[in-house]
């Protein structure tokens, strides 16, 4: 294939075309001129969750009030929004709920999975795993006390770190520095033909990869709401339990909205049904009513789809580094291989927090993460594939011409 | 003082008059016709809450995205609301922080309390207070095992349940259910005379009394962002540490914006300065914006008048009450000195789940809690004097011509 053809913006424009997924980017808001490739740290809102988030405010809040519990059925929204997002990753409609954030669903089934498993006292966790499931699980730890312990390990090495002392291995299906996509089916399979329980977090997966908790057999797992499900800053998260534990599941977080009747106000707590008792306290109706109409963007989408999308735009942002970035001091840090890869591409380059500001002035927007990595989120329901190619000649025109050495993109306050 | 004078529509027109928090209740939505006494089971929308709710849509996530976090300072929300909410419960800014939901934050706090005082195994636990937080207690000794307990005790019966063992007593400021106030000073005084820590539930006090942590003391509490405080269905709560104990305080939940450092992502955890610390994973931003701006509703509103017309209102609703529906089954249900009743007050009637139906089908809502009580919240910030003639009238006539029995105000469903 001649150079012209392989590498150009209307080679793109004719992959646009041809994308099935091509119509959803109009469901969403993106503003005009704005390459976006961060959907994998917060997605962006959408026309119906726009309108659904109005209607709760001014109707069934303002007008409706307290009768919005019971006239406009929030009561049911962690179980509802709960059964839209099993679809996204193979699980069962009863078998996910939506409640309170990732970090203490992991804990409530972090401790659920130890209780599961008496007799084994120790967790396992992703060495590089985000940091706040790590602080979660040692928080787990050091409550209940010796002997359990906390084991940090790489996932290649499961099978040394994983004993007959260990209740739970808490993976993250995509590593959210590298994008490195781990094999949920092998892994699960190794981890419980120990005996230990599967813990994942879907954070960067669900909503962008063809996840297959069911398949797979996967015990339990959590995830986000607000990457690549697209339900606002902070949304509610979720919780997976396969069907056949639930009802053995004891939640360390009891509140009254997981009671079977929270409404008798019992002084003794009778869990709910099936996965509706990882509930806590009153869920947040304007979240979680935003995520549940986000969810819709992905009504009609073909996860095959969504996953060939995905790989190909990161094979594209890749290929297309290595054509026209040569000798700019990039380095490639997350698998190469498609099918190694989440919905994330990361380039490793020594002044990657002044790239990514010269990005961003140039609203190619993705994120950075120390040392030296630049994120770049793929959401296969917007990004199009010349904005892939607007991106790199962006990057290309920014190392090229070291616009990133201008003092407004030198390092200073938070970091996101 | 002649019957017509003291109980009349014109004299509550007349209180309503001389009433100094009178134009605070144009900053609500207060749907018309509607005489709304359910503020302490979900607050009313207020106009500024609903213009800010929009921009944060419409601007800081629809077209800032990811920006929005250090651009519309989103990282800072959790403190900033806590200091709003600390003027109203009578503590320092830096005491208090917005985040999960009541339930959670107890249990953060339970955990911490029991962390506090080495030696000691025992978490006492009113009797009679909200569920949800005798769930989560007894959800926490149950993981942290024997010799670990859970007593329940009446308020008046602390001096025998509190003992050496006894590592922190949580209460309920104001009976959910009753409507009865604790007597704040005197209880924390006898609790930490024994050693023990305090746990005040603010839930039904926060947003209309006067309440006073610093100067009585108190060790801990946590309350809700949707009841008297006007957030919206499941805002964010908050949670307070006094300020000497911040620094030792370990929550079971370190999530990573509870971190000194999130954006490092480092693998250990570094608690953040004081009561930030009690942060775990991404706030709901939404929501919390959402209260950030419903707390601007107490801008100027000296909590002392607060306290003043929610005694107020309760006195002239329970004259009214004993005036205009004797002999119609009623009793009362909440005590009687404003001195001793928190910001609500409660009936009992035998048929109570269906005059309060009939009550709401006239637009007058309050709520029911079994087995036969009718609940009326009163909030100063928006609830009129003549709002209160009129639901007493309706009350009347609901009893004295029989209009509950009627067929749409059978019993079914669920009940909130």
């Amino acid at each position: 294939m001649p150079m012209a053809e392989s590498m150009s913006r209307s080679r793109m424009e004719g992959e646009d075309r041809r994308d099935p997924l091509a119509e959803v980017r109009g469901r969403f808001v993106i503003p005009r001129g704005l390459r976006y490739f961060d959907g994998n740290s917060l997605g962006p809102l959408t026309h119906g969750a726009r309108e659904r988030l109005l209607r709760v405010v001014d109707v069934e809040w303002g007008q409706d009030l307290i009768a919005g519990w019971n006239d406009h059925s929030w009561i049911e929204l962690p179980r509802r929004v709960g059964a839209k997002i099993a679809r996204l990753v193979g699980a069962q409609d009863d078998e996910v709920v939506s409640c309170d954030s990732t970090s203490v669903n992991l804990y409530k089934l972090l401790a659920a999975a130890v209780d599961l498993r008496p007799g084994r006292r120790t967790v396992v966790c992703q060495a590089d795993h985000f940091p706040t499931d790590i602080y979660l699980a040692r928080g787990l730890v050091e409550l209940l006390g010796e002997p359990h312990r906390l084991v940090l390990a790489d996932p290649d090495d499961l099978d040394d770190a994983v004993d007959d002392d260990t209740a739970v291995v808490c993976l993250g299906h995509v590593d959210f520095r590298n994008g490195r996509l781990l094999d949920m089916g092998e892994l699960t399979r190794r981890i419980q033909d120990r005996g230990a329980l599967t813990l994942w977090d879907l954070s960067h997966s669900a909503g962008a990869l063809d996840v297959r908790l069911g398949e797979h057999g996967v015990d339990m797992a959590v995830g986000c709401g607000y990457k690549f499900l697209n339900g606002g800053p902070g949304a509610p998260a979720f919780a997976y339990v396969r069907r056949d534990l639930q009802d053995r599941v004891r939640t360390p977080l009891p509140g009254w909205l997981g009671h079977r009747d929270p409404f008798a106000f019992d002084v003794e707590y009778v869990p709910a049904d099936g996965v509706g008792r990882l509930v806590c306290g009153t869920p947040p109706i304007l979240a979680m009513a935003t995520l549940d109409a986000a969810l819709d963007a992905f009504d009609g989408v073909d996860l095959g789809d969504l996953r060939r999308k995905s790989v190909a735009l990161g094979d594209h942002f890749l290929s297309l580094v290595e054509a026209r970035c040569g000798g700019l001091g990039l380095e490639l840090a997350c698998p190469r291989d498609g099918a190694e890869r989440g919905s994330q591409v990361c380039l490793r380059h020594r002044e990657g927090y002044g790239v990514m500001q010269a990005l961003i002035h140039r609203r190619v927007v993705g994120d950075f993460r120390p040392p030296d990595v630049m994120r770049f989120g793929l959401c296969p329901l917007y990004t199009r594939f010349v904005d892939v190619w607007d991106a790199v000649e962006s990057l290309r025109d920014i190392l090229a011409t070291g616009a990133w050495r201008d003092e407004r993109f030198r390092r200073r306050g938070v970091v996101t």
